[in-house]
């Protein structure tokens, strides 16, 4: 690490969506949030007429990695896409889906290079990429085989939802709950885990970080009386883990996991499904969650929202998200080691 | 409703549990907590005990059901059981299921005389009882068994989990997680959303209630990419209450139901297992959070808790949601018509 802050790189994201009128919302309020030097990804002259359909004084400043800095305080850095994009505000448009991929396969070259600290993901609509021939499950993945194409090896990007007083991963993600009992195995927990505390320590900062792993069935199962799979496939994993030197509770009773004092008893807390990380922490933290991918060579952050079709265009977008993962991705990304 | 207002009957529970502190406890603040006249069943000279181990000047007064309005402020009442009670604290032991059993007895037959406005049911260990020979699958079924043998018909109870900000329903409960998907049915959803509609009406004053009903799968199944029983079971039970003219939204993800913004939409949400129910209301309400059932022929409220032998007898166990519990029962049984 160096004395130098690295500047952020956001994504464009689907030109159609949220993300260009929260990435000027947020640069907007750059001075009150206290938010780092960022640039995005995108095409200049979208966001300058995003900018004035708004009626924002938004000054947009195409400019090149090294300059975010310097430009940051008086406009909007953009790193200029090589082609250019005429959006509809919640018209979502496959004609659009190669200026998403360039931004996003621009950002990794760029982070993997070492002129940005971490990447901020605008939300991306998977259904108008598979218009356009996008072959990877999801924008996680896509990133994933970006590292690995570059770097050679695989990588199991894990997802966290994070805010102050929260941080879930669940261990299985978009699968229907019939299927979470046979997805849910030692194995992947165990690989979860593992790179849940690894990142805790090595980009959160926490030398002893501890993991919370809740229970699959009610009660954890209540020593097999409600299902088997918390003696069976949790309880080995939080074995292994101990073995591992991480300090690991659980499985725990989900319900009384998460709530104010229970909270202070861990770092992150593994959850075995969707609902089970998100419940929680999209209860208590609506506006500020933050979703972070951890097992990439290096920090993104996305909020954790989508496109928002629905309301893209009118200016209400809540700009709170995307801030808190500007911030977060600073904090994350300064400490790491550079590439 | 007359404008007298009858008086709460609290059950003992487990005697060796922390029910018996946490009703000294309530009578000790029932001013500066506002508490309703309760009366609880019990032996008399067993609290005399616990008080005395304590050090609390709980003055223990034996009553009848009439006698409960007037001794309250002086003394707490205590319509006195059969049988005298030997017990341990933390140390649950079989020989006291007689009085666990009758306590709930003759609780069921005066509040379903007239004689009291609702019940407020102590935690029992339910092993202690299996020991006994107690053949109930749990407290709520022994007291519908109870209601049913008096009545002559049949009573499908239902829980609710209740707090200021939240009030929630599994529609299953204690089940394995793998089991959920096969034991929902829409006839058991329609089942339970139009006991929960009838009870927010005439219990709980609410003219028109608001039902939101939670998806099983993530993002409710996102139309079927990730499983079809929000589309194949639980929106066919959204139809079939609506054409009851109950208001119901669903199915909703259930991530995004619960922060306080979108609990404004509803009085109650209908959650399709145990925890996606229990991990909202316990997060935000863990010591305030009062277990109601639905479904009875009378009001029954009790603490969100168990017997908890682990700190019984040490004076330290939290009143709250037995306070709270007290609360709400008189808040609903003062409303219900008399039996």
């Amino acid at each position: 690490m160096t004395g130098h802050r690295r500047p952020l790189l956001l994504t464009q994201g689907d030109p159609a969506g949220i993300g260009p009128e929260l990435t000027l919302k947020a640069w907007l309020q750059r001075t009150e949030a206290s938010l780092p030097p960022f640039a995005v990804i995108a095409d200049p002259a979208h966001l300058e007429q995003a900018a004035r359909s708004f009626g924002w004084d938004v000054p947009i400043a195409p400019a090149e990695p090294a300059d975010i800095e310097s430009v940051f305080p008086q406009a909007l850095p953009v790193i200029p896409l090589t082609r250019s994009v005429v959006a509809h505000a919640g018209k979502p448009d496959a004609a659009n889906a190669p200026s998403v991929t360039e931004s996003i396969e621009t950002a990794v070259r760029l982070v993997q290079g070492g002129s940005a600290a971490a990447l901020v993901t605008n939300p991306i609509a998977k259904h108008v990429l598979y218009d356009a021939g996008f072959r990877h499950p999801g924008h996680t993945e896509f990133l994933a085989a970006l590292a690995s194409g570059r770097e050679g090896k695989a990588y199991h990007p894990v997802m966290m939802l994070w805010s102050e007083q929260l941080a879930v991963v669940p261990v299985t993600v978009h699968i229907p709950l019939s299927s979470v009992p046979s997805a849910l195995t030692t194995d992947l927990i165990v690989l979860t885990g593992r790179i849940v505390a690894r990142e805790l320590r090595e980009r959160f900062g926490l030398p002893h970080p501890r993991l919370a792993l809740a229970g699959l069935n009610p009660h954890a199962g209540e020593n097999g009386a409600m299902g088997a799979e918390d003696q069976d496939i949790i309880a080995p994993a939080v074995a292994i883990l101990r073995t591992d030197g991480i300090e690991v509770a659980g499985p725990l009773p989900a319900d009384t996991m998460f709530h104010a004092r229970a909270r202070q008893r861990y770092d992150a807390a593994l959850a075995m499904y969707h609902d089970q990380a998100l419940i929680p922490i999209k209860t208590i933290a609506f506006d500020e969650a933050v979703n972070v991918t951890l097992g990439l060579p290096f920090v993104r952050t996305s909020p954790d929202h989508g496109t928002a079709f629905d309301i893209a265009g009118q200016g209400i977008a809540r700009p709170d998200s995307l801030m808190a993962a500007i911030r977060l991705a600073a904090r994350l990304g300064n400490r790491s080691e550079a590439p």
